[in-house]
C-alpha cells in the first residue's frame, strides 16, 4: 500500500516552502530516527519497515492533485513549480530489517538537501514506527509459542488496512509462520492459512454436515469444533473419519473459545483414542504472548496458536516513542536541548559487541569511528535509488532469528529483564556532543535580540 | 485508501467456495456486527467508519491478478468464473456514523446471499473497528479538553497510512478542529493546521532567525518556541513584535516540552506583558485526555492542544472486542453457544429512550418490534447501492454532537461511570432466543451420528 506524496504534516511543507525562499531547502542536512525510550514490556526492539519506506521515497512525487491542494492551502506558484519537480535524491544508512535495537540508537539516517530530509518524516515515523511495533510484539509470541507454529488471524483487528497488510510481514519477519490475510500473502508472498467460521457450522443442517462438506472439499483441512460444545464437535470429527474411512483426510481440528488447557488435553484424547493421533490441534482466542507461554509450559497438546488482536495492534504497547531528527546541517552539529527531548548530534554508527557468540553490548560512536564490534548501519540508498541487495522477506526472517538468538537469553524472556541491554556512547562522541551543546546554549544564552539575518544563509 | 477485494481472510473465500460446491451460495443470510464488551476505559463508544465500508462494498470486485492469486492457491477454475462476476448485492441496516453505541448492539446488519454476506466480514470488521476506536478516545479528549481546540497530530504515530488518514476523520467526527496530514485534510476535507519543527530553528543561525523567518512568510503562523528554552524562546517572540511593529501577524506560540502548565503560565504573562495578549497558546507533546483534563480544569492559559500517539492509536484502549457473526440463514434465526462468545439472533433494531432529552435506556428488540424510543438502525444499502443521504462530514459531526450531549453526564466522564448505561432486550427478542436455542441445543446434544446430507441444503 502506497502513500500519497500529501502523506505529509502541513508544517513540514511549510517549512520546505520556508527553506524555498529563504534559498536553503538544497544545503545538505542529515536526519536520525531513533526511539527515546522502549516500552516497559519490550526488552528490544525489532527494526522492520525499511523497505516499504524506501519504495515510498523511491518513487516520491507531487502530482497534479497534490499541486492543486497546496494551491488551495495558499502556497505561491513558483514554489508549487518548484515541488512539481521535486524528488528524494538523498543518502540512506539503515539496520537491516530484523535487527534487534535499543533506545537512542539510530535505526536509520537520512542525508539530504534539507527540504527532501525534512519533509519524509511523517512517512519515516509512520511506517518504521508501524512495523518496528508489530515485529517487536510478534517476536516475544513466538518465543512464548517455543516452537509451536503461530498463525496470523489480525487483520480484523489491525488498524486499518495498511497495517493488516504490512503487519503481516513484520509478524513473518519476527518469525510467525502464516497470515489468514489474502492481500498480505500475496503482497509479500507468505503462506496463508485459514480454517472455517462458526457461521459456516451454523449454516449446514447439522455442525456433521458442515464437517463433512469441508472434509470433501478441501484437502488437509481444519475443521472449527467449538460452536456448539467442543467436546461434542470433537466426537463428530471422530464419528467422521470412521464413516469417510481412506477419504479422511483432516489436517487440525481448531478449538477458539472455553479454557484451552483443558479442552485440549480432552480433544487430544478424544482424537487418540478415535485413531487420528496425526490430527492436530489449533488454539485460537484472545491469545497473547502471556497465554502462549502458559499453555506451551503446562504440555498442553496444542500443535499450532491463532493470534488476532494482541499481536496485531500490539495492544499492550501500540506506539513508540519513535523520533525523527536535526543532528546535522551545513556541516555542523544539531541536537535539541528541550527537557526530555534531547538527541545525540552528529551521524553516527552502532557497534554490536559480541562474546562466544553472545551480544555483550552495543556502542553508539560518531560515523568515522572505529571500533571491534560489528557495525550495524549500513548504505540502503544512495542519491534517491534504493542499493538493492536482493534480499528476500525469507532471508530477512533468518537474519532476524540469528540476530535475536544472539541476544542474552533474558533479552528473549517475557518478563521484563533484570538490566536493561547495555548500550554506551564512544568517548568520541560524548565529546562532540558537549561541544554542539556548549555552542547552541552560547547561542540561547545570549540577550533576546533583534534576529541578525533574515536569510538563513 | 481503498482496499483490494484480496482484503479477506482465506477462511472467508475457503466459504464461499463451500457454498458454491453445495449450491447455497445464494441463500439469504443476515449478519449482525457488535461490541461484545466494551474497553474498561470506554463509557460508550462512536459508531464510525460506515461510509467506508459502503463504498469499498459498492466498489468490491475480482480482478485478473486477484483471480490468478486465487488459483494459485489452488481455487478451481468453475468458482474463479463464477468469482469473476461476484459483485455485493446485499442490503444493509446500520447506526448513523456519530451515534453513541454500547455493548451487544447491533451497529450493522448486512443481509444478502450468504457468500457476499460472509466474505465481507473482514473488511467490515477491521474498518468500523479502526474508526470506532479512534473517534471514541477523540470524543474523551475532546471533552477534557472543554471547548478548547484539540488538532491532531498523530500521523506520525498512528499504525500506517490507512489509520492515520481515516483517523483523522473519525476525530473530526468525534469535534477535532483540524488535522496535521494533508492526505487527510484533502481526501475529507478538514482543516489542516501545524506548525515549525525544531529542527527548523537548529537549521537557521539562531532560533531569533527562525521566528522572523517564519513569520515574514507565513501569516497568522504559530512559533514554536521550546528549541532550546522555552521562556527564553517567547522573550524572542516578543523582541521580534517589536522589532516588526505592524507586520507582526504571529497567531499563537507552541510548547512542546517540559510542565506546560507552569511553561503556560509563565509564557502567558510574557506575551501579555509584551503586549501580545492576542498570541495564543498552544500546548502538545505527549499529551492525553487525563492530562488535557488536568490542565484545563487547572485554568492554565492553554487554547489549543495538539495531540499525537494517545490519539492517533487508542493506546489505552487499541483493539475492540468486536464481532460480525450470522443471525439468520434462510428465514431462521442463528446464534452461537460457545462459552463467553453467544450473540443474539435474528435481525434487530435499537429503540433509544429520552427523558426530558436525556437518553434513559436502550432496547434491543426484533427489527419488526415497535417501541416508542427512537429506532436507531436505518437502511443504508440496497441491492449492492449505497443510499445517498447527502450527509457531509459535518452534518456527521454535527449528529455526534448533538448524540453525545444527549447522553447522560457521567457517559461523558473520564472515569468510568458508577453504572453501566441500561441496555435491555425485549420481551420479543428474549423469547426469540430461547427458542433458536433450544432448537440449536436440540442439534447438538443429539448423539454422534453419520451426517444427513452432503449438501447444506
Amino acid at each position: 500500500m502506497t502513500a500519497s506524496a500529501l502523506f505529509v504534516d502541513l508544517y513540514e511543507i511549510a517549512m520546505l516552502r520556508a527553506y524555498f525562499e529563504l534559498g536553503v531547502a538544497e544545503r545538505r542536512a542529515s536526519f536520525g530516527l531513533f526511539v527515546r525510550r522502549l516500552p516497559a514490556s519490550r526488552n528490544f526492539l525489532l527494526a522492520c519497515g525499511l523497505a516499504d519506506v524506501l519504495k515510498e521515497l523511491q518513487a516520491l512525487h507531487y502530482d497534479e492533485d497534490d499541486l492543486r491542494y497546496l494551491a488551495s492551502l495558499g502556497f505561491p506558484a513558483d514554489f508549487l513549480d518548484w515541488l512539481a519537480r521535486f524528488r528524494f535524491t538523498g543518502d540512506i544508512r539503515a539496520l537491516p530489517e530484523g535487527t534487534p535495537v535499543f533506545a537512542n540508537e539510530p535505526i536509520l539516517e537520512v542525508t539530504a538537501p534539507i527540504g527532501e530530509a525534512q519533509i519524509v518524516e511523517t512517512l519515516i515515523l509512520n511506517q518504521i514506527g508501524l512495523q518496528t511495533i508489530l515485529a517487536s510484539k510478534a517476536a516475544r509470541i513466538v518465543f512464548a509459542a517455543r516452537g509451536r507454529a503461530i498463525v496470523d488471524f489480525g487483520a480484523r483487528r489491525a488498524q486499518g488496512f495498511d497495517a493488516a497488510v504490512k503487519g503481516a510481514r513484520a509478524f513473518s519477519i519476527a518469525g510467525v509462520a502464516a497470515t489468514s490475510d489474502l492481500a498480505a500473502g500475496r503482497a509479500h508472498d507468505i503462506p496463508v492459512a485459514g480454517t472455517m467460521a462458526h457461521s459456516f457450522v451454523e449454516a449446514c443442517p447439522s455442525e456433521a454436515d458442515a464437517f463433512e462438506a469441508y472434509a470433501r472439499i478441501f484437502p488437509r483441512t481444519t475443521l472449527l469444533v467449538d460452536t456448539y460444545d467442543a467436546l461434542e464437535g470433537v466426537r463428530k470429527v471422530v464419528a467422521l473419519a470412521q464413516q469417510m474411512g481412506a477419504d479422511f483426510d483432516v489436517h487440525a481440528i481448531r478449538l477458539d473459545s472455553g479454557d484451552p488447557d483443558a479442552l485440549s488435553r480432552q480433544a487430544r484424547r478424544l482424537l487418540d483414542e478415535g485413531g487420528l493421533a496425526r490430527v492436530e490441534i489449533l488454539v485460537s482466542g484472545g491469545l497473547d504472548e502471556a497465554r502462549i507461554d502458559h499453555l506451551a509450559s503446562s504440555g498442553a497438546p496444542i500443535d499450532a496458536f491463532g493470534v488476532g488482536a494482541e499481536m496485531a495492534a500490539s495492544t499492550d504497547a501500540p506506539s513508540l516513542d519513535i523520533a525523527y531528527k536535526l543532528i546535522e546541517f551545513a556541516g555542523e552539529g544539531r541536537m535539541k536541548l528541550s527537557p526530555g527531548k534531547r538527541n545525540l548530534p552528529g551521524r553516527k554508527q552502532i557497534f554490536r559487541l559480541f562474546h562466544d557468540g553472545v551480544a555483550v553490548r552495543d556502542v553508539i560512536a560518531r560515523e568515522e569511528e572505529r571500533y571491534s564490534g560489528v557495525p550495524l548501519l549500513e548504505p540502503v540508498m544512495r542519491d534517491g535509488e534504493i542499493i538493492d541487495r536482493g534480499q528476500s522477506l525469507l532471508d530477512i526472517r533468518d537474519h532476524a532469528r540469528a540476530a535475536m538468538a544472539a541476544l542474552p537469553a533474558d533479552m528473549r524472556s517475557l518478563a521484563p529483564c533484570a538490566s536493561p541491554y547495555p548500550v554506551t556512547i564512544s568517548v568520541g562522541l560524548a565529546d562532540y556532543e558537549r561541544r554542539v551543546e556548549a555552542s547552541l546554549a552560547r547561542e540561547t544564552r545570549s540577550p533576546a535580540r533583534p534576529p541578525r539575518l533574515t536569510r538563513c544563509s
